[in-house]
């Protein structure tokens, strides 16, 4: 772990412009703390100058400008490509500041000038009812990582550097921010990045030692752990630290550069070819700066820069309190605002011209803007995958291995800009057949013989596997929030380890996309659930959860999207779809094993354009006034539905059914409501006014109720759904359980069609006959009777 | 990084009986996988004794079982009081195979004997519908660690240790669990364990090299960096590798039996006082073993023990093809059984010996039976500290810094068997009220003098932060699981980060409670709420999600409890209640600003045995039929609907006006569906049969609808709550956006009511103008208006 001696890397000059540059920065971000009028300090401070509430965070700003400070000098003397993430995202002043002097946020909002009044109205703003937030969040220029909840952003890091080899991602992550379970394993992920293929990642944990209120762990171990543990995670650490500015300031500008050439020359070693891609053990910095360093020193007798006190605001009431508007006052002044900015309140451009320019500077770098990068996938036709299916309901096929073979070719012909992320799951998942377009899967690390067997290994993989969720959908964020494409599968019930960063992305592409134009469309976040609730025959009641999809339903219905393809070519219509959307997260729910097919291609494309739809050769009402509704969501659903179908046909043979299928789960809400909702005369069509609807949904019953509670017919619709009732069950088994079986929903129609109460009593015990039989069999055999396994529909 | 040089620590006899030991195991797990009949393979092997799905795991089973037999002769050699937690949750044949052999199997379940008959009823329920899932479930006698979803195995374990002096806590973490975030966190929870008054835990790191399709991370990095990794992380670990069972048995017994050596050495230093508690670097275990170790080497030319072809079965189609058959019997005889029980089936006395008897036995341990220790609380009166309200909405007092002072009491009333956990936010959520009792917070790492400033930190702190929500709730449910006591706040919105945890102990406790009698009760998992959506005055978008008790309420209703409590002296009636019940998750919604009061402690424990009631106060009904029913549920809700009914009394008097308050979600329920619920005839008599009801709900309103479709008035209620408005907002402009402030209420009510449409319609532009003008306050100033801000409900 190397600590530079202070080497004299900046002139007497460039030392000075460093050190005001970062002064600045610093009187920016005390002054959005504070300030609502007098923002250059021309006038003695006032309490009117002071803002009502005071709300925001000091702690890692400092240390977070100083940063980007030195980063400026090296982007200019190498013409670098640099992003800059900012993981303790209460910091947001840090990011804020360097963004107002290099000129982006006046460009992007141009009522905020570059003089007086711009600031004046940039200090108001900021965490200010109708203003901006204190932690970095859509609407600060130049940042792709929401800061409001913690843990993600050296993953986001690492998903910005895939396939772009020429960018450099700094991420500063906070020592808060490091004691969470998803930053703790993304350290890992330097085992997954080509350095000649991919950009690289340089970290720098900013080890300030406060949280909240608390002292940070690793601020506390010894420097002998410290460097093992990152050692260990396979990085070169290097230490900063100390509080002397001018020190500092020499000991970083030679660390950063240090830091760059080496990452240079890792890559052309690595890009001169003729060698395997071997694991660079890339450098990361520690940077030990006091928390709130520049504040001051001590209030009241506390401590105060290098305390949890500076974590927040400094001075808590300066307005009431005139020791402590003072102190304030000298704080503020204590940056000298007056030797930074000119007459009009400019910066001066002596200082200004240590930023870049255009495209160079940090928050003005289009990665961090990366719809503006974004091109479209080159696409296959879907169609051409397609599965012959001449009758509904005759063959079994596993519906995510149909898909495989479309997104290997997605793959092949999009080979620097489409990833595919799973947690070990991939193969599980059946989409195995990604692999041949995909050279594998992800892996700088070390590898043995075997591993060419199943799916093999390779720096140039481009399918991403990790046991971290957490990671995984980090990766995918990142990668599209610089303007690519992604896709992920994971286990239906472990979606839930992703669902608070499922929320905060949801929430970002809300404000991206309803609030600020100039955040150009990325592509969606395509997430397929897949191994489902319906087929957990070994792994039982932990594995059972289809409770993501009551999440999406509560975030905005302009940027969420759930799917319940039935079969194979309706999931290829809907996967076609969601890789060519934007701004959304879409939700696939389809299960991995095999399931029998009942739509053509074309009659996929065409059901799943409606999104909602009566399935002819089910029902029997032709035309006509239905006496039940029997409709469906989700491919398991759907074939004990139709199973009940076949037999209520069969034994009730003037019953008139209807049955409708839901591929798009959003038509069910109401068209006031969510873009895609049906209007009620639409809903009413096809659920009648008042005829029973008996509906079997692939998730918890309720949220059927929830998006349906307001349609004509609600009272009578009765949905069975996932109970919250399961073990170790065969498919038929766990179906009765939950009541989504054939012989429930049958008897659930018989139960409401009042012409059938009497005269389908004897079916009735039939049907209860029919599952008592089932369940011995399953607990004699392991396995469903053979007739329900290889049940067919009746042609 | 110390590797054993193979001393001969076991005698050949002991070498011989350990190894047949651990045969037996092993051939109890491949038993369970495979056979239905002939277990004891005394006939040839017939396809007939095969089961018909073949489903479970073999690739952590042989190393979890040498690990297992290597700890039982140290329980015996040093009479440990010792539990073994199963990261690799997928190996649960290791855990139930010991469990067997030991007997406690056979005691738990009567009907799996130890001979012939059991054996084979044991195999074959295995992974079976109807029989025990393939992972260590609440089923498993000995666990308390639910092995479905990976993570949580440490964190449970160090849960488990925390207050037990004299317990040897061993977890295995599986080497694909140890990628995920939860897990590589959780390494660090050695900063928080108490060598003098915690127990120990012994981490065992099985890295066998593959996860479900993949090599693990950790196997394919280098020795150094493996060392240096878990040396960074405050470990002394200790290396054991290889395959070959003669020389592993004597590494083992020596490598254990130095590990146990080595913590009673740490304890006994610790323990003899004199010296303030340093944190040791306790000792941890890398046992590097083969994948599916002592399966066939190779099958059809590939390899398999060693290769992730061991993970699940070895040999999938045995029943189909001859050959393959004939390499499971080969591999089933291996272990020859003939040699390890006797003609009864029952296993050999001299091989039986090697393990512990009575409680002694890990599957006996009483640690993973907690509520067998379980002992109630020793609870102050609540009501002591109950705040003192004489009328109703006069004084603003925060709830959370009320009951601080209660759990501070019960902290010291339980100094051995309470804590409380926050991640970084007790005193953020107004509960630092709590360190004067707590000997302040956990804390076994370095110090600094200016810690003792503002809750100090201490390893004899009670209170436990960390950065990290995973860890803090794995701590929780490791601790209650073993039979103590807890109390866990968090913001609203990061509680979606253990989502899935709680789901995962919501399963664990619905089939201990209502399947499994032989589990004691444990105590609840009590999750207190707070830094509520409603107040993000500058965290904003991100922080605000209510979402948590939608997933809350698709989980059992018989152990899910959902809370609301309006105020502070609510607030202490439900802290009281839930910390002294059992078997359920516990949700507690409640700010911690300084809000409104308004019951008397008598009416708050009135109000909260009901649940739900009306308050007369508020109400203009006078006990008649009213013309429309304004409930609310939440804090902040509640005073916002008290101040739209303070408008309308004002303004409309004849107005007769019915006030609902709910505490307890579910009385909303159906009592069929919930036992909480209300029946239906309760709940027509508060909310009427057909007249309007205004509900401002604290969460999503869809909620509100999803507990009551099926209620007579459901039509009519009409419901406000968070609907995913708002940033950087003051408290009165984002009610003002969700519509859930006193001027929408009022609108509502005057919306629905047909006498009001025509003589309040000058009221209504006046409300507008209200939400104008507060908007724009709030937007020139920074907050809400002082009318606003010190609003009282008019005596």
């Amino acid at each position: 772990m190397t600590t530079p001696q202070t080497p004299a890397v900046l002139t007497p000059e460039e030392l000075r412009l460093t050190h005001a540059y970062w002064r600045a920065c610093n009187y920016l971000c005390a002054g959005m703390l504070y300030l609502r009028e007098n923002p250059l300090l021309r006038e003695p401070l006032k309490p009117e100058h002071i803002k009502n509430r005071l709300l925001g965070h000091w702690g890692s700003d400092p240390g977070q400008s100083f940063i980007w400070v030195h980063l400026n000098r090296l982007i200019k003397k190498y013409n670098l490509d640099l992003i800059y993430l900012s993981g303790p995202g209460h910091g947001a002043p840090a990011t804020l500041s360097n963004c107002y002097l290099e000129g982006v946020y006046s460009e992007v909002y141009p009522s905020i000038t570059q003089d007086v009044e711009g600031l004046q109205k940039f200090f108001k703003q900021f965490s200010f009812p109708g203003g901006i937030g204190s932690h970095c969040t859509p609407e600060t220029p130049g940042s792709i990582h929401e800061g409001g909840e913690l843990g993600y952003s050296l993953s986001h890091g690492f998903g910005a550097a895939f396939d772009n080899p020429d960018l450099i991602v700094t991420v500063c992550v906070g020592d808060g921010e490091a004691e969470t379970g998803p930053l703790a394993t993304s350290w890992h992920a330097n085992k997954f990045l080509n350095p000649i293929t991919d950009g690289a990642v340089l970290p720098i944990l900013h080890l300030n030692g406060y949280k909240i209120a608390n002292p940070t762990i690793l601020a506390r171990i010894s420097a002998e752990e410290l460097e093992q543990l990152f050692l260990g995670y396979g990085w070169t650490p290097h230490v900063i630290e100390g509080d002397d500015p001018e020190v500092m300031h020499q000991k970083m500008a030679a660390l950063t550069e240090q830091c760059i050439l080496d990452i240079q020359a890792i890559q052309a070693k690595a890009r001169a070819g003729g060698e395997p891609v071997e694991r660079p053990r890339w450098p990361m910095i520690i940077m030990r700066t006091p928390k709130g360093w520049t504040a001051p020193k001590e209030i009241d007798g506390h401590k105060l820069e290098g305390s949890w006190r500076a974590h927040q605001m400094p001075i808590l009431d300066p307005v009431t309190n005139p020791a402590h508007m003072a102190l304030l006052e000298g704080w503020l002044r204590s940056y000298k605002p007056e030797e930074l900015f000119d007459e009009n309140g400019t910066l001066l451009a002596e200082i200004r011209a240590l930023a870049p320019e255009g495209t160079s500077r940090i928050s003005g770098n289009p990665h961090a803007n990366g719809g503006l990068l974004r091109k479209p996938l080159s696409m296959p036709d879907f169609r051409d995958y397609a599965l012959d299916v001449k009758k509904p309901g005759q063959v079994e096929v596993s519906s995510t291995a149909t898909i495989a073979k479309f997104l290997c070719d997605v793959m092949r012909q999009n080979m620097t800009s489409f990833r595919v992320f799973g947690p070990d799951e991939t193969a599980s998942n059946k989409l195995d057949g990604i692999y041949p377009g995909s050279h594998g899967k992800t892996w700088v690390n070390a590898t043995l013989p075997e591993d060419a067997d199943g799916g093999y290994l390779s720096p140039e993989g481009r399918v991403m596997e990790m046991l971290s969720e957490h990671t995984l959908e980090g990766w995918f964020e990142g990668y599209v929030l610089t303007g690519r494409h992604g896709f992920l599968s994971s286990y239906e019930a472990f979606i839930h380890i992703i669902d608070s960063m499922f929320n905060q992305h949801a929430k970002w592409l809300e404000k991206s996309k309803l609030e600020l134009r100039w955040r150009a469309s990325i592509s969606s976040v395509n997430l397929l659930i897949s191994s489902l609730v319906w087929r957990q025959d070994h792994n039982g009641f932990t594995h059972q959860d289809p409770g993501f999809l009551d999440l999406v339903t509560n975030k905005s219905p302009e940027i969420t999207r759930i799917y319940l393809p039935p079969d194979a070519n309706c999931l290829l219509s809907v996967t076609d779809h969601i890789l060519r959307s934007t701004d959304y997260v879409n939700v696939v729910v389809a299960d991995k094993a095999p399931h029998l097919q009942y739509l053509t291609m074309d009659q996929a494309i065409k059901h799943c354009t409606k999104g909602i739809g009566i399935w002819d050769f089910a029902s029997s009402d032709a035309g006509h006034e239905p006496d039940v509704v029997v409709a469906c969501a989700g491919d398991i659903p759907t074939s004990e539905a139709l199973a009940a179908v076949a037999i209520l046909r069969e034994h009730c043979k003037d019953l008139k059914i209807r049955f409708v299928n839901v591929v798009d789960l959003f038509r069910l809400m109401p068209e006031r409501q969510h873009p895609h909702g049906l209007s009620d005369h639409e809903f009413d069509s096809l659920f009648t006014k008042d005829k029973p609807v008996i509906f079997n949904f692939h998730a918890y019953p309720t949220l059927i109720h929830k998006l349906t509670y307001r349609r004509t017919n609600h009272d009578n619709i009765h949905v069975r759904g996932y109970n919250e009732k399961g073990n170790i069950n065969t498919p038929l088994e766990l179906a009765i359980l939950n009541k989504v079986d054939r012989y429930h929903i049958a008897m659930d129609v018989i139960d409401r069609v009042p012409s059938l109460q009497v005269s389908a009593a004897h079916l009735k015990e039939w049907l209860t006959d029919q599952m008592i039989d089932a369940v011995n069999y399953a607990h004699q055999e392991g396995i469903d009777r053979k007739e329900i396994r290889e049940w067919k529909w009746p042609l």
